[in-house]
């Protein structure tokens, strides 16, 4: 049995999606950041990063997106959510777009709420400055995605966990002011991962509405 | 055969480092940043990332050093550089520690050098005030670091691409002014990895020295 910790509307909901695509058995607890519950005493000795999502397993808790969303589709194979890890090209391209997503894509897109990491919280010049690029720095990152996604899906005809990831990350460029006419794909991308049935669950439960 | 392409002084330093404890056969281009070289035309068709490293494989480019390290490991399994991809506990906690590094260890040192990812390079005030806060954010990602960092190695009592990888942000440190007195055990992990045959040849590499 896992257990699933999240907070609605984060990068969470990637590893949500796919928890929900590979069949998996797994009970959740939502956390409401806006109480701060990530530092609770009882969360930090779940996760001492202060972070969702996070993941209990019956052998440990386990952390990182790129790590649990693997982790998920490996010890779930029937559903078969990536390439085989035999074959180490494919692997590796699908290993290389989740690391994008989570050290380029993501990360451009924290400066927007989470600038406190990276300046001081009561610099409101430095704070601004870090919102101010977000609609460019976050473009320009989708922009290479929009590239190469010449498929239906991110490794081309089959479904895997980067597409779940992709979708995530790409739900909020509208709020962040990016101009999506310049990515046509990512948005067809994201119309058609956000109509699949484990999405729409996913996305029911964070958001406590009951799923069709 | 594999290609390599890095620049000195970079987290492509991971990936050298893990070529030559796997043994591999490749050679390597250095790019020069002070020429702005990873922006020429011919490099951006390798990577239009316009980062290293870059490896060109039989089968196409990679980059994304987690996605990298990886791939090396696994196509050159009788260095036993990783736990087997077969048990999933293991692999998905080295995958874990290598996404932290990647996305709050190495972003969080990018900031002192780099801080025109995320703000106007013009914007004097704000590129100061992302690198001010460099010392207490590389230390405080690199504390999570410390207090699980029990063994001899990072996930144990074997070497993996994880150790490689640490060494390669931990070099830095005293640069960005982080107080290192509270941080012991990185520091005597960086001792081990940077004794090690292999690191030793691809430092001498990268910087011009002849190897021992």
């Amino acid at each position: 049995m896992l257990h699933f910790y999240y907070a609605p509307r984060c990068c969470a909901l990637a590893s949500h999606i796919v928890l929900e695509e590979a069949g998996a058995t797994y009970t959740t607890t939502r956390l409401d950041f806006t109480k701060q519950q990530q530092r609770s005493p009882e969360y930090l000795a779940i996760n001492p990063k202060a972070r969702v999502p996070a993941l209990v397993t019956p052998q440990g808790v386990l952390t990182e997106t790129p790590a649990m969303l693997v982790y998920i589709a490996q010890t779930h194979p029937q559903a078969k959510l990536m390439p085989s890890m035999d074959e180490a090209w494919a692997f590796a391209q699908m290993q290389s777009f989740n690391a994008y997503l989570c050290a380029t894509v993501h990360v451009a897109e924290a400066h927007w709420q989470r600038g406190n990491r990276w300046v001081d919280p009561d610099d409101a010049h430095a704070i601004a400055a870090l919102k101010k690029r977000v609609p460019t720095s976050v473009f320009d990152a989708f922009e290479l995605i929009e590239r190469n996604l010449t498929g239906e899906w991110v490794m081309g005809d089959t479904y895997t966990i980067s597409d779940a990831y992709l979708f995530t990350l790409a739900q909020w460029m509208e709020f962040y002011g990016v101009d999506v006419s310049g990515l046509p794909r990512v948005i067809a991308h994201r119309g058609r991962v956000g109509a699949r049935p484990a999405t729409l669950r996913a996305i029911a439960e964070e958001t406590g509405v009951a799923a069709a």
